[in-house]
């Protein structure tokens, strides 16, 4: 089963992944969590080129490919043998961002993209998407605050107010399109409610994918 | 004007298209040199990821897509507005050699990667390109010696034979794809007698272009 995380930056999914790789592996299942960009040792120097301050200059269909550079990166190398041998995969963060962040966000052609992203990923789609959902407003605050008590203070993140905005109606329209795959939680909950949620979500979906038949 | 230099490792495309540059700018041309990946700063940091010996597990969807970022920075950043101003762009390696390495040497689609190479260029086209042709055994016994002098020997050169093989035969059917755009240079010649045919081949073009009409 592949699990990804979607979400605003800012809205805890990488906080909830943790939770719920400890809680699928308390329950003795083998799970296998990973993030992008990064997750492999190549693709953290792509990550690194990414997220570098001083990388202003970087052009959007640049940004892409970086992207789906790491991303392929991981695919071949982790999730497909992962996946294979039974494990859950959890990733936070997957092809779903790049539609959201460079499609919706920065307005690069939808159809161009998913060509793209079959590339990458020779067409490995999540089984589920958890989506954090949280106002634009509201993530860059979390993020802004977290980074004033030491946090990473990317590139992305210094993007403007209304980018993010658009990067959120793009999550919500990729939603529209494919609403069995995707769960939405409102991440203005409570931590732990939040986790329930997701764990009950987790185990309805690995229980049809385990139904014999 | 936007030329391209193409062939296996050790051919001598990079003497020659300093040869070319130098020759253009005596006659009062302005001429913007420049080679992939790298090219630009972000292009660079691509390039070490790419070159890097360490990185011998990188697998060729993960190679194409870097090798398609740093040509998207180098277009968008350099190539595009340069040509715009009227310079005359030189560019050592282009789209064409992730086609004979990638597509043909290691056989991915050569369909995803035409996509790919338009994503990433914007479908930007070379106006003339010179093939520097040369056996994989002679180039790659040039790039040895050249190694054993102290030149850089990275993870590209230390791929087999049969790949560069390969790699010459996906270069030889790109030229048969379009005969007009390319033009044959046999690489065995002297260093002053190759320029000379190189030279010939560019004013020709040249007027071409600047034809009225």
């Amino acid at each position: 089963m592949f699990i990804t995380f979607e979400g605003p930056d800012g809205s805890g999914k990488s906080t909830q992944a943790v939770l719920l790789a400890d809680y699928l592996r308390a329950q003795g299942r083998p799970v296998y969590l990973t993030h992008e960009p990064g997750g492999t040792e190549i693709g953290d120097q792509v990550r690194q080129v990414l997220h570098d301050l001083k990388n202003q200059g970087m052009h959007a269909a640049t940004e892409v490919l970086l992207y789906a550079a790491s991303r392929a990166q991981l695919v071949a190398q982790e999730i497909r043998p992962r996946l294979a041998a039974g494990e859950i995969v959890i990733c936070d963060r997957y092809a779903d961002s790049t539609l959201a962040y460079q499609g919706y966000g920065r307005g690069l052609d939808l159809k161009a993209l998913h060509h793209l992203l079959d590339f990458a990923t020779g067409g490995l789609t999540p089984d589920l998407t958890l989506y954090l959902d949280i106002s634009a407003e509201a993530g860059l605050q979390r993020r802004q605050h977290a980074a004033e008590d030491g946090a990473e203070w990317n590139r992305m993140d210094a993007q403007s107010l209304e980018f993010h905005r658009r990067v959120r109606e793009g999550y919500v329209a990729l939603i529209a399109g494919d609403p069995v795959r995707w769960v939405t939680v409102e991440a203005a909950n409570e931590r732990d409610a939040i986790h329930k949620q997701i764990c009950a979500a987790v185990l309805y979906r690995l229980a049809e994918l385990e139904k014999p038949g």
